[in-house]
């Protein structure tokens, strides 16, 4: 089984859990499923497992013996053969938008780094974008520095800003329940730039509709894992725990023993090694990652970078991070 | 008596508090001290007041009847006078190394907000760049969005880093020490990017280094408060207090009545208004100042935005800010 997700925004696939993977582009389902921007799972091509992917059962706090690992890829730029491709089709959108090319480019990582079989499944992710970064791209025109413009709007014209959150809220409800109904098995929330608020407006601004986007989803699809991603987040984290979210994406800024104590048992976390790390030596990323999944804990964590793999990490520390990743033992 | 303060990087100037000035460049001991790039007070221009200076009582933990202010102010981009000054004299080099145009630049904002005088005198403020900081402009070759480079080398070769971070550090202690000999009565550390690193490799690369530094100089000056500048630093407050300074200076990411909490009551807090707000209404800023006083609480506060002036602020509102900060009467 395996899996990779695609939408405009973020373009992002996860990188493991491990399993070789052939895609037959002719298959009628997966294409159908591509054109609905995700990239299902092709569970029928290893219908005798019976275990469940190990990200999930990692996030329910089942007993595991390592923790699920993927990576965020910064829509690959940090790898040659999409960067080969870049020079071919210049354009994002049609990346994004031609099924062909966003098939191909959701498993350059797995030819890359060819992820061997282990005792579990691939978990399906989907990806969505939360309503204050959504709407930071609209008013800001793309991305920002400093988010004058949309800070503007929220300190002199706030339900202006409200009535447009609330519009991507509701559609970020059904974005994810079409996702989960298309069999995205985890569905990861970007807040990236929520955090460039103050506390206080993070709790008009943000934290309102993502609880609203959680509820929602809850309602519907009780059992899929939400996850909520927000770089820059040390001085909030209490806050995001409030979302209601299944799991808190950490940025490496924070120490994962302090961040477990400040948001407690309940909620799983992913992260955080630093992604400058894959910058340094092997022993030096091994080490990382041990010290990691030590302050992790044995429960509840899903190891990743603390944010995306920057342009010109080396791939072959990429493919040693996973290496590493899939060797631990608990 | 007023003040401001002059070094190649990050040019700042103090804007409160608050006494209308007369500067005569024709001032020889003037001149004298703008060459020794602290453009320092002219306290003989008042030697009948006794009242030492606001900020400097506050953060002494003294009974005071409001906050301190002042402003970053980012070179002062957003000032029309700056601008019109910046077209002229392109350079910025030109602009930091002339005398005259710095001495003129320092002291725009004093022409344009009026400081009134009050019941105390302005502190001289001095201003110095942390090794980590400084380190990553010269590694990185200029500013960084990711600063690969520099994490490249404390990952892979940190002696060599270690080996630069500690010839910055002895340079600025001289450097603090020299200011404070030329009159500088608090000096602003800027640790600006030592937040880009996890917390392990800022207790490795920073913390030492700064600790270094406020040991050095509360041996030769002990009365001298040092605060620690560092935008980003939600993750990493308790390691910020470990550092020694007098003052922490807090970014608008944190609340402040949690960063109160999580710092204790030995250290003063510097902030930490949205610089954003200044894009709001004028009772909004006003709203916004109040609240952070009020979580501030009564001690060893001194008001501030969290991070500089922003371009595009309109100056109308930066003297709103000033004008309600100065307003206020615990």
């Amino acid at each position: 089984m395996s899996c990779s997700i695609h939408q405009p925004w973020p373009l992002c696939s996860y990188l493991t859990p491990p399993q070789k993977l052939s895609v037959s582009s002719s298959n009628p389902k997966f294409h159908n499923r591509v054109r609905c921007t995700l990239i299902e799972s092709l569970a029928e091509a290893n219908p005798s497992s019976t275990v469940e992917p190990l990200l999930l059962r990692a996030v329910r706090g089942e007993t595991v013996q390592r923790p699920p690992v993927w990576l965020m890829r910064q829509a690959g730029r940090y790898m040659k053969s999409y960067r080969e491709l870049c020079e071919k089709y210049p354009m994002f959108r049609e990346r994004s938008e031609n099924v062909e090319l966003a098939v191909r480019i959701s498993l350059q990582p797995w030819k890359s780094f060819k992820p061997d079989g282990v005792k579990n499944e691939a978990a399906v992710l989907g990806f969505v974008g939360a309503p204050f970064t959504l709407a930071s791209y609209v008013i800001e025109g793309g991305s920002s520095k400093h988010f004058a413009k949309i800070k503007q709007m929220a300190f002199q014209s706030p339900k202006v800003l409200h009535a447009l959150l609330k519009i991507f809220a509701e559609s970020m409800v059904k974005y994810i329940q079409y996702q989960a109904d298309s069999g995205a098995q985890v569905v990861q929330i970007f807040d990236s730039w929520a955090t460039e608020l103050s506390p206080v407006d993070f709790e008009e601004f943000s934290l309102p509709y993502l609880k609203h986007i959680v509820d929602s989803v809850k309602r519907t699809h009780p059992s899929l894992p939400l996850i909520l991603y927000a770089s820059g987040s040390g001085g909030l984290l209490e806050r995001l725990y409030l979302s209601g979210v299944d799991v808190i994406s950490l940025d490496w800024k924070v120490d994962m023993t302090e961040a477990r104590k400040r948001l407690g048992e309940n909620v799983a976390v992913q992260g955080n090694v630093d992604p400058g790390a894959l910058f340094g030596s092997k022993d030096f990323i091994k080490k990382r990652i041990y010290d990691t999944v030590a302050k992790a804990g044995r429960n509840k964590h899903i190891l990743n970078l603390g944010h995306g793999v920057l342009v010109g990490t080396p791939e072959e520390n990429v493919a040693h991070f996973f290496e590493v990743a899939k060797g631990i033992t608990y």
